[in-house]
């Protein structure tokens, strides 16, 4: 059982909107047991999304195709299906009911005439119905192979693949079960790792494939399996996995599979019932976002300060300013008091800091840029360590956050 | 002169990343008119590389790989273009060079066997230098279709496009112009836009396209065209967007082509010499890490408080406890106080405050789940706006940051 995914829009081609929502639906499709051969985008272009449907009908199964719904005289995906499955349109009329619902309980106007047209679909399709927005979702079928069609905006295309179009699917194929198992590990790199397991790796069975995935301090290894038994593939891949975290215990931080470090900091945090604060200044909120994000963040979350001008890391947050002048912003000791000062001022359990340049200006230190201090305040006192996280701006700010929530998690254990 | 990327990695296909290279990759080949026909992703597989490949010589004349070239054995690209190109692996003494060099200046220990083989390129091919990893790029001809190869780390790819890739292309190729403009408008959906503008729409010549681009309560308005003659081209899409401007003057806030809303703020703070300071709650750090991301935003951005509690409103904002009680800790009323209350204490000229219910429970208050006020308090006082921003959390958090950076824009340019 394969897919394809095409994704319609110039938007994509120009670099205008990066494509999230191939990688949803590949996430969603691998869980049921749906390989994704190939994502292919491509623009608005009548001859191009001909062309484009004929190769993936003749290399899987099932084809999603999502954008150029909507009600303008860009979007002409649903003509072309039409073109494409000697089909025409007709009018829908749940969908002109729901249409005009939507335009009167939210929009307080009356739909215009492209909005109705919305409401025409294929004669052949099947109608998913779109709660989030007036383009609905079509499943169409030609030969063997399964078309269906969704809106490109990312919230619409969510709802309805989750409640309409991985239902169908499971209801209408019998699909293998598809595992992976992701190990996350910080510190070395991949090539180390790959040595350190060399072993291992070529100790393999041929149906279960090894990935190193690397990026920006932290290399995830995944073990990948299909096959119909389900139990038997979960076993063998488990049980490698406890091995190889066996192996890379000094450097792994847990399975991704389970929970991102944001999760695993929130669930031990609220069983623990620890509250969190923060003060970052170089990272500039990037940590603070990232713990907010997650939902109910609020049970532990207390707040946080993000002094980014030096006299307001004294001022608000109450560092001593001898200090700043003897060892500089940037240094071991003001990243420490920056975490004592931050728990006290939201009067919480634990505290992270940061303190150092991300470039491009040096700032009020005479450091390198690059130059990151992290500092975690807990019961048991404070740990600080210095980091180089190179000349980029954008890395040296998520190096740092990364590696915010990696010491977050070594002390939260601890404790 | 048509081009095509091809992304390799299992990663992709699963899920697990989602592919930001090809975006980056448009938009710098769009700027030199080089126009991308089709975005291919596929996985580590040796028979559909060599298909894809294939796929892409037939329809365009660059064809740009990333991925696939680490030290590990998952990464297979440089072999199958080996077959696909009938060449074979030789060494490069340059890269091994750089290799052992990268060891010893960063690394601390000698160069593994698997870092070495990175020095192995295909005979035939120009090596691209890849000053920020050890996989160099290369570059293969054959008939008249180019082939690059680039590493997936967007850290390194980004280099060498930059540096390696773009200056060939312009020296080797006689290239149209292309040129996009894009109008940002603020608070009219897209389907009330096209009836609005349905005449300037059909005026339109035949090549020049007009797309609609909505997201979260933006919708972007882009033209775009392609020829010979530069000028001409600026010329036309200018004029056409200037009338276009003109008939959105209520609800456009300018071109994205030259700058993103931050930018714009970030351009006028500095030029205003106004300083800024941010009391986030429901945001959560989202405002702060938009505004910090910017280089060089601690020439105007002195600091934030996110009190995320509503006690810390209270307690490290000053908030008057007696006004939480009176009007719920998500009001107008508790909106404008922390505005005005984070220009105290973070002495600056402007302030941004967000406080509302992004769910899923409800905190602190009785207000309905996607309530937010937010306000801006300047030289001329304190405005506050409320919206209701739906049931997602995500979103909510998307768009309140948005408004606030479009309500920050226009109090910005009155004073």
């Amino acid at each position: 059982m394969l897919a394809e995914i095409i994704t319609i829009g110039d938007e994509i081609l120009i670099g205008q909107i990066v494509d999230t929502n191939s990688a949803f639906i590949c996430r969603e499709l691998n869980k049921i047991g749906v390989q994704v051969y190939q994502i292919t985008s491509i623009q608005d272009d009548r001859e191009h999304i001909l062309k484009a449907l004929q190769n993936a009908k003749e290399q899987v199964d099932l084809v999603l195709v999502t954008g150029g719904l909507g009600p303008t005289n860009d979007d002409i995906t649903k003509k072309t299906f039409c073109e494409f499955l000697n089909d025409t349109l007709v009018e829908d009329a749940h969908t002109l009911q729901h249409i005009r619902d939507i335009f009167k309980s939210y929009l307080n106007r009356p739909p215009l005439p492209n909005n109705l047209e919305q409401a025409m679909v294929l004669s052949t399709a099947e109608v998913l119905k779109n709660k989030h927005g007036t383009a609905p979702g079509m499943w169409m079928e030609k030969d063997d192979t399964v078309f269906v069609s969704l809106p490109g905006v990312p919230y619409e295309m969510k709802y309805l693949m989750t409640d309409e179009v991985l239902p169908r699917l499971i209801k209408k194929y019998d699909r293998p079960y598809i595992y992976h198992k992701t190990l996350l590990t910080y510190g070395l790199g991949e090539s180390e790792i790959a040595e350190r397991i060399a072993k291992f790796e070529t100790g393999l069975p041929a149906d279960i494939k090894l990935a190193y995935l690397p990026s920006l301090g932290r290399v995830r290894l995944r073990l990948s399996a299909r096959g119909s038994n389900r139990d038997e593939i979960r076993n063998s891949i488990d049980s490698r996995m406890d091995d190889l975290q066996l192996q890379l215990s000094d450097i792994s931080i847990g399975f991704e599979e389970e929970t991102t470090i944001q999760e695993r900091i929130s669930a031990l945090l609220e069983k623990k019932n620890f509250t969190l604060s923060i003060a970052e200044s170089c990272t500039g909120g990037a940590i603070a976002q990232m713990v907010t994000e997650i939902p109910g963040s609020s049970k532990y979350f207390v707040g946080a300060v993000i002094p980014y001008d030096t006299k307001k890391k004294v001022s608000v947050l109450g560092v001593d300013k001898a200090l700043i002048e003897k060892h500089s912003v940037v240094s071991a000791q003001v990243a420490e008091s920056m975490a004592k000062n931050c728990c006290r001022l939201f009067n919480s359990d634990l505290a992270v800091a940061t303190t150092g340049i991300a470039g491009p200006a040096k700032g009020d230190s005479d450091r390198e840029i690059g130059t990151v201090f992290i500092a975690i305040a807990g019961p048991n006192g404070v740990v600080v360590e210095e980091f180089m996280f190179g000349k980029a701006r954008e890395r040296v700010i998520q190096k740092a956050t990364n590696k915010a929530f990696e010491m977050l998690l070594k002390e939260i254990s601890k404790i």
